[in-house]
């Protein structure tokens, strides 16, 4: 394995989805390598039909366990089918959402217990954690107040969750921040959009210098 | 809890499902408690979502790790939906596969490990194992011959595997039958159709002759 792989995780709101598309110019300005992007759950054929049955709002009757099982078999495909692919031909992989986004929603969130999840997990993803994870840090009322925004008559199942549901999962994000300090960066995504990017992209190239040397 | 709770278990070929459907009648004319029938991967609206991913002909790129941990999601569910509330109200539940199969079919025959499968189970089971398990012993030689007279032009992805992978799966059951041998019993499935109904009635009868004590 020679690429990088890059997980963007953090609490429905933080804007990674946004600051990902935002950065990806610049990464690619500063770099020789390829980038290739994905998001979790889905990122290839049967990883998408594994989503469609975890985010389908018709679902409501589908018990905690199975949804992390489910998380955890669409991430071992995704790994599969385009992760180690990309690690393999020397590239760049950016994941938006990996193994921490399970552990904080499934395990915190849903209080299957973060432990117990992480094990899962850990039979998906066979070793493989990414060699940097970028986490957007936002409060769970400002996270949710940027979401009813948005598109509040089309929250997904997720979404539709108690705000105390997301504290947990703010509060599980923060332990994982604690308990892997070699690998997660936070970034504070309170901030304006623009710093939020530059922030990130700078937590990269400080990481990376190597590989992301170009740009300014 | 206090219905009671058997699993059917046996290699492809082995007759299982024509033998539960054969031995149903003469079950519930020896009991008066209601009898629950279903099977795995499915038995409810959600795990058939699953089921349909899993068993799709054109997921030929499904890699062994998402098999299994599909196969464990849609176990949780059925559990959740069907199995505990059939258990709760005192009802007896049949399910043609459990556990076992994904230990046999997913450790043993796909060779990801029969731990590592059964941890991953172990969560999606919460302890919730069979009070009785039907095992119908069928060699892989006679079993896959049976299934390629039957529909050979229309056998799913599992069946199509090789006959290495038979043996591998007939192998994992023979060892959950020696390490469980309160919880399995074992039928010979190459005798006569009828036989082989008969023993498994016996084996259910006598494992609990105060609920199954009425009929001849």
């Amino acid at each position: 394995m020679t690429g990088i792989f890059i997980s963007f995780e953090g609490p429905d709101g933080a804007g990674k989805t946004t600051a990902l598309q935002n950065l990806l110019p610049q990464l690619k300005a500063a770099t020789d390598q390829e980038i290739v992007v994905s998001r979790e759950p889905g990122g290839s054929p049967i990883a998408e039909k594994i989503r469609n049955i975890i985010l389908d709002v018709n679902d409501e009757s589908m018990d905690a366990g199975t949804e992390a099982l489910l998380y955890a078999a669409a991430r071992r495909q995704h790994l599969v089918d385009v992760i180690l692919p990309t690690l393999q031909a020397n590239k760049v992989m950016l994941s938006d959402r990996f193994v921490d986004s399970s552990i904080a929603y499934q395990g915190g969130g849903r209080q299957l217990g973060t432990k117990e999840v992480a094990s899962i997990n850990d039979f998906a993803i066979d070793g493989h954690l990414p060699d940097l994870t970028i986490y957007f840090d936002v409060s769970p009322e400002v996270g949710l107040s940027r979401i009813k925004k948005d598109h509040a008559d089309q929250m997904d199942r997720l979404e539709q969750e108690s705000i105390k549901f997301h504290q947990r999962v703010h509060d599980s994000y923060l332990k994982l921040v604690k308990e892997n300090p070699q690998r997660i960066v936070t970034i504070d995504a309170e901030q304006a959009p623009k710093q939020v990017v530059d922030d990130a992209l700078a937590a990269i190239k400080q990481r990376f210098p190597n590989v992301f040397n170009g740009g300014h």
